[in-house]
């Protein structure tokens, strides 16, 4: 196969990087190779960011050989030549018949590549978190010289911690979101089908800021009157109304990395009771923002949210936001009171004030991501934190 | 909590019939209740379409009780309630305190429902194929004295057969299907960024057809020159050529069903290769339309196409297709020549003529979403079955 290398998102130091981070680990955790089926995981550690999510696919890092291999589907193995900063005789494709075949699929292939570089009988570390029960059974069956380790998070936990060329694109993304919500706020209008805005919203996602466009869309959420009280609805098919509140959430995405945002509209004056929750829950994302350096801990973020809000009468009991960075989400800590996991430089969180005050069926949302520095905080995204009013 | 229901997307009956489908297959898999987890098998059996697929949330299906329960965190019950066909005591909340949290999580209030309801020691069926092999192991360990049923797939291959009611769902994705095609052929031109082009597509996702919008966002996949041999791309930053050659797979969404197509556009007369290997696809894209009927078995689908193809000297490797439904693809049978499964009246499949030449850097896609009818097919999606040209 002759396709060429596509432009690369970061420097083939950068992925030499990430995969020494996950070998030093890998030595704690008296393992030969880490098997990495989680997709945002072999994203970080190849930049493959094609998706074909249902498909077996794999990175296999062994400590007796400098670089992964990545296993895929034959057909996908173009994409994963042009996109990562691997060698070609390091992809390695399984056969098309795997596909939809209930007997044999690609993990039998990976599993068959541990034998072949003699790893079958050794440590062999597992994201048991990521995989099938199927799929980690099929592993445990084939592999039973093996020593299976579970180490699920171990990739993830080390992406907390972003290097400066991420950091840029999460500020690339913050622009595209920033975009995202002001198109909003110029086409929420009564009348308007909910339908008709996303489109507008998602059309600006895709085509980017600053001369960078979107690189993927990531679902939005966006709860109206009467649904403010429900979350993780993606829109209706209603119409806006003079006096609809809207729930907006939404991200922009860069080569996987993802900013995400939330901001609450209001068709008219808002009421009473959305301007009290509204000063409240700024008043808490302030709160986080004056104490969020290298240092704190989640829970000392968490607490300084819910004290400053319950000053103002207004209870939370969601968390109050979690790492982000590739596909959103990274799950590791959470910012909640329980949670001790210590702040570090250059990691990036969603600090998350969405609120659903369930028996009142009312909720109200706005967030930022931010980047934790040495001394203090740097807020990724910048659309203005208000309470958009519209007419 | 008062929350009002909202519009269901189907009546009441529909899902107590699919309910009552569930239980016979529950009888003869020997189980008292079923635990379903997979996010299209809950819409399927709900009617639950949020997004949030990284929180546990699961139906409870007793033999001993009319109704499924269905157990997920707090915060997205008001979207539960508003969304599903059920009763609101049906719809059970976790706390938030199981969110990030390592040691407990929403898989454990739904263990514990199940002792509640005196079902922790009977035959319970799990979805192991789609739950992480962490939360079985959480499963198994904390019901040990129960008779854990495999019953991955049960529903899924309940979900192949649609009814007529999903049938016409899937008809108004299909139109928002084509709109997308007839839009990307309008906006596809040398000098147009791939990420304006896509901004213009997912807005007509979204903003649907025939008054019907977009439900969701499907992610569409475009793959132009120098990667038409790449699958799986979603776009890139670069921008459209003279010459340049676009593959494009995209899906109109209706409350989850989702029709997809793909198309192959040319800017630009195509050279001889593109025409000639367009010619042997849709040579055997009509030879499986020409085919398909109830009492037809995937096996002979399959020939259908490879025979015409072959004929036009065109090898196709990867299968030529699979169901679609709730959420794109469904994980049941394949249109390959060793799948013996029989297609019945109104199953619904993407058969998908993508082929890429791998060694000769070189990829080509058509696909239509088709209905299986008692005599003969239902082809779903309507754009012109064409290879594009642009100016």
């Amino acid at each position: 196969m002759t396709i060429s290398k596509g432009p690369q998102a970061f420097p083939r130091t950068e992925y030499l990087r990430r995969v020494a981070a996950v070998r030093s680990k890998m030595v704690q955790r008296d393992i030969d190779v880490l098997v990495v089926t989680d997709g945002a995981n072999i994203t970080y550690l190849t930049g493959y960011t094609a998706k074909s999510p249902n498909d077996p696919k794999g990175i296999v890092l062994s400590m007796h050989q400098d670089e992964p291999t990545f296993i895929l589907r034959k057909m996908d193995v173009p994409a994963a030549v042009h996109q990562t900063f691997m060698r070609r005789e390091k992809i390695v494709a399984y056969p098309e018949a795997l596909m939809g075949n209930p007997d044999v699929d690609g993990y039998d292939a990976l599993i068959d590549l541990l034998f072949d570089v003699g790893l079958a009988n050794r440590g062999v570390g597992l994201e048991l978190g990521a995989l099938s029960a199927h799929s980690a059974e099929k592993f445990k069956a084939r592999l039973p010289q093996a020593r299976i380790v579970d180490c699920s998070g171990l990739v993830t936990w080390i992406r907390m911690v972003k290097s400066d060329l991420e950091i840029s694109f999460m500020k690339e993304a913050a622009a595209i979101t920033d975009a995202g919500i002001m198109r909003a706020a110029e086409v929420i209008r009564p009348g308007v089908r909910e339908a008709d805005s996303i489109a507008e919203i998602v059309a600006t996602l895709a085509r980017g800021a600053n001369g960078k466009p979107g690189t993927w869309i990531a679902t939005p959420f966006l709860c109206s009157s009467p649904r403010t009280g429900t979350s993780h609805i993606t829109w209706s098919e209603d119409a806006f109304r003079e006096g609809s509140q809207i729930n907006l959430e939404i991200a922009g995405v860069r080569h996987g990395y993802t900013a995400p945002i939330s901001r609450t509209f209001s068709i008219g004056h808002p009421s009473d009771r959305l301007r009290r929750v509204h000063e409240a829950e700024v008043a808490g994302l302030e709160a986080a923002l004056g104490i969020v350096r290298a240092g704190c801990t989640c829970s000392e973020v968490a607490q300084a949210i819910h004290r400053a809000m319950e000053k103002l009468g207004v209870k939370k009991e969601s968390r109050c936001g979690y790492p982000v960075g590739i596909d959103w989400m990274e799950r590791t800590a959470s910012l909640k009171e329980d949670d001790m996991t210590v702040l570090k430089p250059n990691m990036t969180f969603h600090v998350h004030l969405g609120n659903w005050m369930i028996d009142e069926e009312f909720g109200y949302v706005i967030s930022e991501t931010i980047r934790v520095a040495e001394c203090g905080v740097e807020v990724l995204t910048g659309a203005p934190r208000k309470l958009f009013e519209l007419s």
